[in-house]
């Protein structure tokens, strides 16, 4: 079985919208075991957009299309799948979408729009497949032996549209995949560490990647029942040379790895914040049930109110400046008294563009940690923008939590950022 | 001028990686006036790549390739492009690229591989492109009346190598680009009220996008002086008809509206916040100079946060519970005084998937907002999972002070969620 992707919409040709949708269904086809040849993005132009079909489809056995099926002037997706079946009549009024459609909008209470009207058309000899999220509905259609399915742009209806309505017609001989997701350390050094585990001739498949500083080892094996034991077994091993940076497989997260070891210890967290703002917090609570393990916390961006909230001492600002050890100690012990928590993370620092200085410079930030018999304050320096400054400083503060929890002696370990006691 | 962007690349066909390098190409191909008609990812295979590559070129005057320039056995961009070309003679040494190659190594202390000595070769006709800041050279040929650059795949590579080599080969009369993004309107309801403003055969061109719960016009024409006027008044006229909803353009945030208004009135903003956990506090500081306007905010996640931090009344918590209408108001008030701010913002909700009840569903969400002269509760009731509910909860918390400052009654107007008095 071979499949293509198509992707349409101005917006990814003018470089203002990064294409992941694409991304994404060719992750489920691998799943699936079936290889993507070819992905292609076309704009909002119903002559471009019908030739790819036409050109896709004399390929293909499967193509998946996403876009183009909103409710206004520049969603040209019916149009074009009419044009590339040599459908001559005009789009037709499909009586189930349009009574989905009312029905979508007597359950809000709004009216609909003379234009939503529009999203229940589709070309004759095409049925519309069901958007139980948004008021779009999905098409298919067979040109030649090509099955064309065209799913809406936005990744919400999309996703569990393809899982429930084209997944199904997939091979259910499955390749599995699995992840190991590690923080604290480059993606080179860890690499390394995988030696013969990653040869490209090795089954299951191991190779690694890297994203907003997680960086993750991705395996991939045919499935059944021999390949799901060496596919735990190369799990293991993976989580063993990466310790203690590897926290979770799968979709485990950072934070919710940290919440299952608080868990386990009937202790809570709370987090003061300067330069990220609630950015860690945020973290935390993106996670379902954190009420459990984490208490609250104290946005402190301007100094009055890292006096006000956590009772840091005006000397303490004044003699080092907020971006300093003492104040994070300080912001990091009043959280803890504040919140009643056992554990408290503290994080200040300069996140750019402006504010640095020669002697604190944009990127450096101190984290603090306060626990049962346990405090620590590192500084490190973190590269790149404001955006990725706030991203690591974050994620840094959860896993010294994690680290000092575990016991590890992580600081000492070769941190992959800059850092002094 | 015509062009297309070809990426290569088994990972970017098995969903492991995100093809950034296409976005970026296309973004400065835009601020060149050069639109790109097709972006093409495709396989390491040698066949594949050919016959991309023999495809865009019979129809596009410009193509840039990324990918496949490495020194491994699956790089087949070189084999593919003397392929494309019709060159029957096998690839030949590119003396000036071996010596860099020779240079690169002898620079670095390290002794070149047989591998790395294959990055020397290219096509007979084709030229090698300097690569200052890596091994990989890149190529460039004709083929027929088209001009084709192929670029190595590490982005750090691949932008200035366009920058230095491929730029200066575009038109300089550029197209130019714009953006109008609002809040708080469901795409359909918006689209209809720019009405003609959409058509297809306009110049400036205008569509719509949606992303996150913002809704965006885009905007693009040819650039000229004449056609200069028309994109401001273009935009001037969607701000007008969006309005209240329209809060900036192109780079301009929500948070980063809602501080220049702040700003302007001298006046600051606190935050308290229970299931957001720190998000909308994420948002605001993701804006550089948010000191200015935002002094800090509380994290209540829990009930005695809500007590400690706010001084919410615990009568209120047991009488109404943590999501409800008073207790979102005393978090406001309690906020406001605790940060001696003009402004607070308090969001307290059922963020999901589970804690939800018959009259307390998923999705309910209470915001409170407590101004000069101004307090409102509204609830609202988000569609959608734990992440969607939490953005829009925090978005709609900043879209709220934002309406109470600019006087607009937009607790009326038919806000996209529901919400009672």
């Amino acid at each position: 079985m071979s499949a293509a992707i198509l992707s349409v919409g101005d917006e990814l040709m003018l470089g203002q919208t990064q294409d992941t949708n694409a991304k994404w269904l060719a992750s489920r086809f691998a799943q699936h075991g079936v290889l993507v040849g070819e992905i292609r993005i076309v704009l909002d132009d119903v002559v471009a957009t019908e030739s790819a079909i036409r050109e896709l489809a004399a390929r293909y056995d499967i193509i998946v299309m996403t876009g183009g099926l909103g409710p206004t002037e520049d969603d040209l997706t019916r149009e074009a799948l009419r044009r590339a079946m040599d459908v001559s009549e005009p789009l037709e009024v499909d009586p189930q979408a349009l009574a989905d459609l009312d029905r979508w909008f007597l359950d809000r209470g709004r009216p609909m729009t003379v234009n939503n009207k529009v999203q229940a058309l589709r070309p004759k000899g095409a049925s519309c497949l069901k958007n139980v999220l948004g008021t779009a509905p999905g098409l298919f259609a067979n040109i030649g032996a090509a099955r064309i399915w065209c799913l809406p742009g936005p990744p919400r209806e999309m996703e569990p549209m393809f899982d429930a309505q084209v997944a199904v017609h997939l091979p259910t001989v499955a390749m599995s995949t699995a992840a190991v997701h590690s923080f604290g350390q480059g993606e080179s050094f860890l690499a390394q560490q995988l030696g013969s585990l990653m040869l490209r001739d090795r089954n299951p498949l191991i190779g690694t990647t890297a994203s907003g500083s997680i960086v993750s080892a991705r395996i991939r094996g045919v499935q059944d029942a021999a390949k799901a034991e060496s596919m735990e077994r190369a799990m293991q091993e993976i989580e063993k040379l990466w310790a203690p940076y590897a926290y979770g497989r799968d979709q485990e997260t950072l934070a919710g790895a940290l919440g299952k070891l608080l868990i386990s210890r009937s202790e809570r967290l709370s987090l003061a914040e300067s330069c990220t703002g609630g950015l860690a917090g945020s973290l935390v609570t993106a996670q379902s049930g954190s009420s459990e393990w984490f208490a609250g916390g104290a946005i402190t961006y301007a100094n009055g109110a890292k006096m006000d909230l956590l009772h840091v001492p005006h000397d303490l600002l004044s003699q080092h400046g907020a971006v300093s050890a003492p104040v994070a100690l300080a912001m990091a012990r009043g959280c803890a008294a504040l919140l009643k928590t056992e554990w408290a993370a503290s994080i200040t620092g300069i996140a750019g563009p402006n504010g640095g200085s020669e002697s604190k410079p944009v990127g450096e930030v101190f984290i603090g940690i306060c626990g049962p018999r346990f405090e620590a304050v590192r500084r490190f320096h973190y590269p790149g923008d404001r955006a990725s400054i706030r991203d690591r400083s974050a994620k840094t503060a959860l896993a010294l939590v994690r680290f000092a929890i575990l016991g590890q002696d992580a600081f000492a370990a070769p941190f992959i950022w800059e850092w002094s006691k």
